[in-house]
């Protein structure tokens, strides 16, 4: 991994499907290189600092991350009294590692497709990670998380899945599927809850209606959440979570608090009212989750679209 | 008002301080003028319709100004048992004034700088404003609103404050100090309130703690809630609602729904779980609010700095 020149690019953007570019400048490429499975940059941006691309996609940065991360450990393990054994599935920066091993877990299972995400991010995002990997509590497998969740046989009480967008292309699009939620749903406690990024609301609303579709088929319980990550297009980010029963919005904010005290965790926008501020969906986003027949495809229309 | 042309344009782009910048493809520039003010831009962009420009700045588009307009005007509104009288400074497309009138007011007075605003959007946004200018309770007028508001005479049950951003070279920054807000505080009924937008919380946190700071240097109470406006850079957005004693948290669900039955109102982003998960602040972002000394400007750093 030789330090990359830096001088190459001035900004970087994503264009979503609608027309919509979110554009960031850069200060400099500190590392650039291909794996097997994917092209991975880490650039100095201006506004967030250093940030991760995957391909074509920003994937975190060291300033908001805490954002995503926040939101993708804290509401499903809150919602678990004994939470002790959690499965992470993709999510090499280490970001989510970080947040589930701040809760009093006995064993983190981290399978993660692409060994030279965890290498470059370890290197070059530390913070992000912040060390989680040397927890010994930690064990790290490079594998294909379909097959590993197909041929596990111990429960989880939490199985965490941080993904690629489901693009057609991505080796990530079978981990959205029904089938792979099945497989999910097998190695689950019964109390357990798996969540995943569930894309843009606003600017990928298909992405979010596919997955909340697919989850519905397969638990009983599922519940979208929302938060703003500002380095993603379109800002505003949902999280979903799904069991056989267990429901984060049965939770009261005397319980989340009691126990985010108990565990010592203080995080920064992850709190007590703000874990059932964020499974609030505005009438018009629950109006297409219930009846999703009613979305008119954004590549024809608008995000927001009547 | 002569019609534009149709191929100046390709993309509309505006940078924040920050090295950010939010690019919307725009199909044609269905009108472009100076008026005695600003320049004024009708631009039909790709995924958000018709938008109205003035300056430099978007300041809504056909189809997300519902969450914008809804968030300046129910949340205070529906605060409210019985709002006669409403003032709207500034919003000349009518968006504000639109969502005022689905309450039962006997009197909207609507003070506007700008006249050509006005016709502009009557004219190719007609769909933001959906006739309220024609309603008989509007008294519409074309006045300074500080002028306007430090010689009324006769109290408000609500005061909205739908300004352009508080920029140094802008008409509207003396309409964000603190002598403004204590002569909106002379017209406002003892169980009144006023709300502003409050700028964007991530990008432009400097802005959203010097409304803040000016709003509680007069008024007892101040309320910050947020919402997501796809079309505004950063997205996330803040409107910061200040009373005497009126607190719009005070209320619950159940009488927010019986209000908006009440009054026949069915908004698309509003409602009664959002009107409390709206002002759900984020740890981070309520602690810069307590102590906003600990802000670290973002012309230096990042904007969801530590």
């Amino acid at each position: 991994m030789p330090p990359a020149s830096n001088s190459s690019e001035e900004w970087f953007g994503e264009r979503e499907r609608v027309g919509l570019e979110q554009r960031i400048q850069v200060r400099g490429v500190l590392y650039e290189g291909r794996s097997d499975y994917q092209t991975i940059r880490v650039l100095d941006t201006v506004p967030f600092g250093r940030a991760l691309i995957l391909d074509t996609a920003l994937q975190t940065t060291e300033t908001d991350e805490f954002i995503y991360h926040e939101m993708m450990v804290h509401p499903a393990l809150i919602s678990l009294a004994q939470p002790e054994r959690v499965l992470i599935v993709g999510g090499g920066d280490g970001g989510c590692l970080r947040r589930a091993l701040q809760h009093p877990l006995l064993e983190a299972v981290h399978v993660e497709l692409d060994r030279a995400v965890v290498e470059t991010c370890r290197r070059y995002l530390p913070q992000v990670s912040g060390g989680a990997f040397d927890d010994p509590r930690v064990r790290l497998l490079f594998a294909d998380g379909y097959e590993f969740v197909e041929k596990a046989q111990e429960p989880f009480d939490a199985i965490i899945v941080d993904l690629t967008d489901p693009l057609p292309s991505s080796p990530s699009l079978r981990l959205f599927t029904a089938e792979f939620y099945q497989a999910v749903r097998r190695i689950l406690k019964k109390e357990g809850l798996m969540v995943t990024q569930s894309s843009s609301p606003l600017l990928l609303t298909h992405d979010l209606l596919m997955i909340y579709a697919n989850l519905k088929a397969v638990f009983p319980l599922v519940r979208v959440c929302l938060a703003p990550v500002p380095s993603y297009p379109g800002v505003l980010w949902s999280f979903t979570l799904a069991s056989v029963g267990n429901d984060p919005l049965a939770l009261d904010e005397a319980t989340v608090r009691q126990r985010l005290e108990a565990r010592g965790i203080s995080p920064r926008y992850y709190s007590p009212q703000m874990h059932l501020a964020s499974f609030a969906l505005p009438p018009f986003l629950a109006g297409l989750l219930a009846e999703p027949e009613h979305f008119q495809d954004l590549k024809a229309t608008h995000p927001v679209a009547q």
